[in-house]
This record gives structure tokens, sequence and C-alpha cells, in this order.
């Protein structure tokens, strides 16, 4: 999770909501992304999408299931989606999403049987770390 | 939908899930692709998501609030995720999806009212020939 919250502190160098992740295996790290949306004006490019992408280039498959992504915010329908549709073995992830959050907050995409695929998730890891970069970010914006 | 269903022919001609989507705006079609999962190892590479990165890329920003996608199947977690995450005007799908199906099968992301931005979704158009495509590429993967 430190190596997210590093990517999520250049998002927010970068006028970015600051939301970073990254994909590994074991010890080893495979992708590190940030929220890139305004940069790339790209409606999906957050952090997540950004780092099973690259993680899945790097591994040569789209199947992550060795893999672990750690993500600094509960990611958003279109994030835990990607999860599931990554067949990704885990989840980490550091402050929770009450306004959007599908990992257990609206919605726990992670672990419907009815999907075909079920993901292991762990979260508030780094929790208090995770959400102030966020806080600091919005108390700036509106100041 | 005759456009998304052409995008789902290629797809089919690839060995692709056939799966086609396009972005309009009124009858202007901004975008139009089709899955693309196995040919690029991108989990990510659902029709509706490369459609939508097109037109926010056709379209210079990530807001595609007067657009409408048309996509042949009912959009996954992540596409519906994706639909509202690009706050899209509306959604016009074709074949429902009983096992991921997430604008009106197992989730209804699309009107959700925690969530800052609903869609307007038509579901069932032309459903016959985007079913039809589906089970036709599986029967012929089975034999």
């Amino acid at each position: 999770m430190d190596s997210a919250l590093v990517e999520a502190q250049r998002a927010a160098a970068l006028g970015e909501v600051p939301v970073g992740a990254v994909v590994a295996i074991g010890e080893r790290i495979v992708a590190s992304r940030h929220n890139e949306r305004e940069a790339t004006d790209d409606p999906t490019a957050h952090a997540e999408i950004l780092a099973l992408r690259d993680a899945a280039t790097e591994l040569g498959t789209w199947r992550l299931d060795e893999a672990t992504l750690f993500v600094t915010l509960e990611p958003c329908p279109m994030c835990a989606g990607a999860a599931w549709a990554s067949r990704i073995g885990r989840v980490v992830w550091g402050a929770p999403n009450p306004d959007a959050g599908s990992l257990g907050s609206l919605y726990h995409l992670g672990s419907d049987p009815r999907l075909n695929h079920e993901l292991n998730v762990t979260h508030g890891v780094r929790e208090e770390a995770c959400g102030d970069i966020l806080r600091k970010f919005f108390s700036q914006r509106r100041a």
C-alpha cells in the first residue's frame, strides 16, 4: 500500500483526484498507476483500470488470478467490475468510498455467488493515510 | 444497434466473444468497437470500454452526457460502471446477460440514487439478433 500511496501523491501533484493503485504478485510489483482522468480525458482512466491493464500487458494474460490489487480508495463499480473481469485473486483497499464504493460500501461485487468469480477483499489498510490524501486534496480545492 | 451488430460480427470472425458497441450523439456515430479481450490480453477490453474511450477521445471530454451507448449485450458490472463513470446520457442494450448483466439483470447500476449519476436505459432492442450471434458463437465453440 506504500507504493499505492506514492502513486496517489503523484496524482495530487498533477491536480488529479489522488487515488493510487498497485498490482503485485507476492513481493513483486508488476504495475503501479494513479488516476489520470483529467489529463487524458478518459472516463475509464481510474488508477485501478490503468494498473490492471499494465499488469495484464506485463504478465501476457488477462487472467490475473495470482495477483493482488492494492488501491488507496475503495473501488467504484467500474473498477470493482474490472477486478472481477480480470479474475484477480485479491483486492486490498485503504479508505472507504461511501459515495460509490463497490467492494463493501454500496455494493459488494467481490462476493456475489451469481458472478463467475469472487474476490478476496481486505479493507481499511493504511485507511487514515489513504483518506488524508483525499481530504487534503478536496479541502485545498474548496479553498 | 445495426452498427453494434456489425461490430459483434467482426468480433466473432476474430474468435472473440461477439459483443459490439457504438457511441452516438443523435444520428452521428462517434465510436464503434467490439470485444478484443483475447487479441489484446486486456481484461478491460470489452466493447463498451473501448467505445467509451474512443468517444471521449473523439469528443475531447470524459463527460459523455450528450451521448448514447448502444451495445448488443447487457453490460457487465465493469461496463455498466464505465457508463456511469462517463456520465453517459443513455444506454440501449440488446440481449440480456443473466450471468453478469448490471443494467437490469443482476444489478441496476443505472438507477441507484446513491450514485451521483443515473442512466436512461432501454433494453431488448434487436434482442433476437443480438442474442443469436452469441448463441451461434458458443454453439460453434462447443462443437
